[in-house]
């Protein structure tokens, strides 16, 4: 047998939903954990050990043939000795400098043409970007962690001798923002799926509608060919999401994240081929799935921990109301906003989609009872 | 956190592909398994243990909520032991009966007053049935094993003798072959998915087409009737598979079994809920899922052992000429004729999808090399 051997670093509900079309394609599939709690160990063969330590990493790395990443904290050192080490790791290095620096990002975007919001590095003085702005940390932030809106020079002074260099960006009035999946293999194939929206509450998303309502043919290929402009650009190997802006028929980059990506759980069900399915035909560098949509739509909902702790109790009534709903549970603890989970339900009438994917979140974090 | 957990006696390719939606429902799963390398302990959790050891089993069985099987021959004995110590195990001994004992499906079915073939119990002497005849062991059989074709009554004593008592069956001219899946919660909830129609050879199915092509509507309902009536019937808690002949309008049921099954398989991709899932809901007493298809039609094919060791570099040639093709490993060594796998394809277009999933399995199983 010739299957090849796939690690995860990481061990979160992303390497967790990996182990599905790994085990479906054959692929020994292995993940890099930190405790045996960990989502993805729960349910999958994993090694425990530590992702900022080279010695560990490298030892896991021996026994794969391929060696992946489900989040942005892997220190670059790691990632370079283990290409050091001969081992295929993807995303590469050089590729994984935009999701980790987003400043990097920010120079990489404006060099290949495409539309940024206005932006600068700020190491002090005065700002060239008008109040408000966005003042983020180059590194380490996701789900709004590390993003500021800063409404005075005092404030960003006292922001920056704090926390060092920032990106500023200028605050755009958008009218919404959504998330373009793309893959890539080492083979240069490349495949986006139709461009999702996505809704945000606190700077977390909370729902997803594929494709995005209401947008134009055009746009909506301008915004999959930007996707694979980048793609291209920084020698992507593997899927990645592009957040992007829209203010009419323009859309200006926001964010990349260089891994299977929340705004791409929908193509579990809504798609011939999942982002997990094809983040694992890039990084074997076999050729890309079918990325055609199943229904006409594909809603998604984030579960995030409420006032309730079961999560299995409330099947009895949802499945009882919704018998279309699908359900994937992260096995993590319940903490207040924490993601713990999704639902997603594909069809072709939007309003009821959308309706039953409220109400099953709704009920499930305990904003409503019945 | 209250998931339930859910042991599963056999660790082939049934309980392997259990195992997904266990996951996403957050159910706490495991496999009994005689070795480590078996189909599902090679992608989750397992215990090691022989099934027909009642003391092996028990053990097992008082980790879990509730236990279930993949394969029909876990000795009643075992069973009973099980629910003589209060442990939920579904399906029931009593329902079990009909899926281990041909003989007892057939008194059940003519009792339910649906249409059997002509059959007897044979201990010896004249056969009631015209030759040629079929003749079954009443338990063990299955994938043509313990089924044969008897031309005269020579041939039958000679057989008798061998193997002791027998169930004859008139031998049909069936125009085609049918499966009906069917789901049934101890809250008397029950489901059927459409009929699939099964392609047979050497007494192996090789692949599926759901729904049946060209089949009347009114032949499709009363095939389902018959499932749920059955169902209902056995007192069935999870999953059967109600094999039928099919001769012009009328249907004949050739066999039930218990357990999600080789021609359900379609509805991983092709349904809204897959039978795994659905075994998994009724087995909990969970609210049944929405079993409608999510494209017209849904085609499998099982990947036989051929001449071919290597089921992983075929996926060079297959991905990139079927984008839209499904496959599942069961991560199985290749042997003659083993199901080792099998792909799904589904769409509108079924001449298209018969013709990609049957060059897929040849080409896998080595009949052609293009």
């Amino acid at each position: 047998m010739s299957f090849p051997r796939v690690g995860v670093i990481g061990a979160g509900q992303l390497a967790r939903m990996m182990a599905v079309p790994a085990n479906d394609l054959g692929i020994d599939f292995k993940v890099f954990a930190a405790i045996p709690n960990d989502s993805a160990a729960q349910v999958t063969h994993f090694v425990l050990g530590d992702y900022t330590d080279v010695n560990s990493v490298l030892a896991f790395a021996k026994n794969c043939d391929v060696l992946t990443f489900e989040h942005e904290l892997v220190p670059q050192s790691v990632i370079k000795a283990v290409e050091a080490a001969g081992i295929k790791v993807y995303p590469k290095s050089e590729s994984f400098t935009f999701s980790q620096d987003k400043l990097e990002m920010r120079k990489k975007v404006t060099e290949l043409g495409l539309p940024n919001p206005n932006w600068q590095k700020y190491q002090g003085g005065k700002s060239e970007i008008n109040f408000p702005l966005i003042a983020k940390l180059p590194a380490g932030g996701y789900d709004g962690r590390g993003v500021y809106v800063i409404n005075s020079e005092e404030e960003l002074i006292e922001l920056h001798k704090k926390m060092g260099t920032l990106l500023l960006e200028e605050k755009l009035n958008f009218d919404y923002e959504i998330s373009v999946m793309v893959a890539r293999s080492p083979h240069n194939q490349a495949a986006t799926w139709p461009a999702t929206l996505t809704v945000q509450s606190n700077g977390i998303c909370t729902s997803t509608i594929t494709p995005v309502p209401d947008i134009s043919e055009a746009l909506s290929e301008k915004t999959q060919v930007a996707a694979l402009e980048i793609a291209a650009g920084i020698s992507l190997v593997g899927v990645m999401a592009v957040e992007m802006f829209i203010i009419g028929e323009n859309f200006y980059i926001n964010e990349l994240a260089l891994r299977p990506h929340n705004s791409g759980h929908w193509s579990i069900e809504g798609s011939l081929t999942s982002q997990f399915e094809q983040h694992l035909r890039a990084i074997l560098d076999l050729p890309l799935g079918d990325t055609a949509m199943r229904n006409k739509f594909a809603v998604m909902g984030n579960v995030l921990g409420g006032p309730k702790s079961d999560m299995y109790r409330p099947y009895l009534h949802l499945m009882a109301r919704t018998p279309g709903l699908k359900f994937h549970q992260y096995g993590k603890e319940v903490k207040p906003g924490r993601k713990i989970g999704h639902v997603t339900m594909c069809g072709e009438n939007l309003l009821q989609l959308r309706e039953e994917v409220a109400h099953a979140v709704d009920y499930m974090n305990g904003v409503i009872d019945e």
